[in-house]
């Protein structure tokens, strides 16, 4: 099945299925996470108490881990969580934000990744390099020589961990282990908002929520993102940027992101 | 009194009094709802710390406590602040966010409603209704039916806990156990951003720390939400609505409010 | 050398050096503090989890300490993070946010300011006086003789703790015990959206984490401030307000500071 038709397939199941999205996130984003995934057409749900985010799972369509302030406490809650979606069949989204950067995070990640079976794990160049075991000096995909270095450890760690790998920068990677897609969209002004990253991973949650296809709601969640952030306005500064990239989010349709995507297969 | 007249009274006691309103609430909403205590004229201040409430509570005009994302922790120190405002004579406005979705919610609600006397408890139907100790299925009121036997649970459970329960939806009630309002205000956009009815508890919140009447400070808490709903720019996208949302709660006024308002008593 | 060289001075640095700053802050306007220092062409970091805090301020260039919403957790995280960017020689910026408010906050403050040595403190008037063992009943510094009255505790304090002194109002005044310079610029509306205190302190955290040079960061950091709230919208409500003063921060340039800037030496 063509990527485009796939694509389809993940926002015609979000329009049927309202998708309840269950977050265990950091505190910086947090409300532009909840926004871009009512914007989407999903519906957010932040809890981190650890004696209900097993119960609240249960109801929920997706769960999405983002360790960027987590601690020790929200730390058991995610792996609690995770456990039991695993449980459930219900998908589980990991964003390991800032991992290379403390011993807290890198050991964390593993224990999470240890006990908890991913669908979708997104982090930019360094973070997905953290995972993988490789030294993590470059933050980001900028040429065609990355692009193709950046696949080939996305593609053997997808392989590896039987889960689709996203990486984003300028050139977004995606694969699950079997091809791997190169997506040339986005805006370098998405790098001068905070939490552009974090709303990504919460967009993959919404569509893989309602679609259970961790490929294809990989790709509509990163260009989801990366078209709005090229039809925002600029020009104005970053406040408007900001709220600009709600406004196109909340109106995105299939048929935008079809004619605007930039979507090569990498062999 | 006229409920008007009563609105009237509530706007002005808050440009008399700068109301502070001290919150123990969700990481999602709170920025939402400090700026919109600002907006309103009130002054917002936000502490969970157990070893501190007591003392802040005593500064302010008035709690809010909201369980968005409440923890062990935070429902120490909300059972705490409760007490003490209740002791203090401060008034306490409860939002029971999600209340049914697990029984740590509950539990937990029940404990803060065993413990403090609330002056206001809002929430949505299903919220009001788990309260009530009622099957909750339906999440709004939407129909004249549905008013009427919202009405009819607003007035009883308000009878039942000596407080004023206010129902928001489509269709938003309040009641005191003696009268029901129904208010036919607001914008179907107000739910798809997020922390709506977080900020329409922390509207009230502010009238009741200027005004002490729980009644009309409901009333003129929700009102100010949903017209400002109504005013806000719609066509651009979430982003820019949300901003104009806030526009509009900074400029409103009880001109504007009594002007826009369809209230209707319920018999 | 005179003070607009080193307002030039600390601009030129953060153009040459993407400074990243360290947080342990509030979760009312962390997210508004993270897209300040983006805005003004920093990288932000906020974690507060105590096993992590002393190595990833290793990695950063500048350590902000704000006590909105701590608690005994986070304190203790402060205390980690500020003695270990001491020992590494990385500026720390506090923000004593409510100091008066409660004893929980007098007490952690003071063991703070036992346990770190600050490069800069921020706060209004009433912060710093309750900091100075003063009365604290003035909110602000609104006439010519609360100047003078003003720049003689910050002078003092300044010299006591030599540590710069920053006091924000509607005249801000900064002194490093040496000098004190009274700023005239700033908008009324400034003090009706959140943040924009805590987000002062991050804009003084940005400079001083490329420049190292703590009075001309204080100085350049509130005028970025003061003058994007002269520059942005206003007409519209807080809203917009908000917005359009993210975008001028993020357009914000040494020259327009220079032109703009209204500073004065007090003696």
């Amino acid at each position: 099945m063509d990527i485009k038709d796939e694509i389809k397939e993940v926002f015609a199941a979000l329009q049927t299925k309202r998708a309840l999205v269950h977050h265990i996130t950091n505190y910086v984003t947090v409300n532009d996470c909840a926004n871009v995934v009512l914007a989407i057409g999903a519906s957010p749900i932040m809890a981190d108490e650890i004696s209900e985010v097993e119960e609240m799972v249960g109801i929920c369509d997706a769960l999405v881990l983002n360790i960027g302030t987590a601690n020790e406490r929200t730390i058991a809650s995610m792996l609690k969580a995770g456990c039991a979606a695993n449980t459930k069949g219900i998908p589980v989204v990991l964003d390991p934000v800032g991992v290379g950067a403390t011993s807290f995070r890198h050991t964390n990640v593993e224990k999470l990744m240890k006990a908890i079976k991913f669908s979708v794990i997104r982090g930019n160049m360094a973070e997905i390099k953290t995972i993988a075991g490789l030294e993590a000096k470059s933050a980001g995909v900028d040429s065609l020589d990355e692009e193709r270095d950046g696949a080939a450890i996305a593609l053997h760690l997808a392989q590896r961990l039987g889960c689709v790998i996203a990486i984003t920068g300028k050139i977004d990677l995606v694969s699950d282990g079997n091809v791997c897609y190169a997506l040339h969209n986005g805006d370098s002004a998405l790098t001068n908002v905070t939490g552009t990253g974090c709303m990504s991973t919460s967009l993959i949650g919404s569509f893989i929520g309602a679609s259970k296809k961790a490929l294809a709601s990989s790709v509509a969640g990163i260009l989801s993102m990366s078209v709005a952030g090229e039809m925002a306005e600029k020009n104005k500064g970053m406040g408007t940027f900001r709220t600009s990239l709600i406004d196109a989010i909340s109106q995105m349709n299939v048929k935008t992101i079809l004619e605007k995507s930039k979507i090569s297969p990498i062999k």
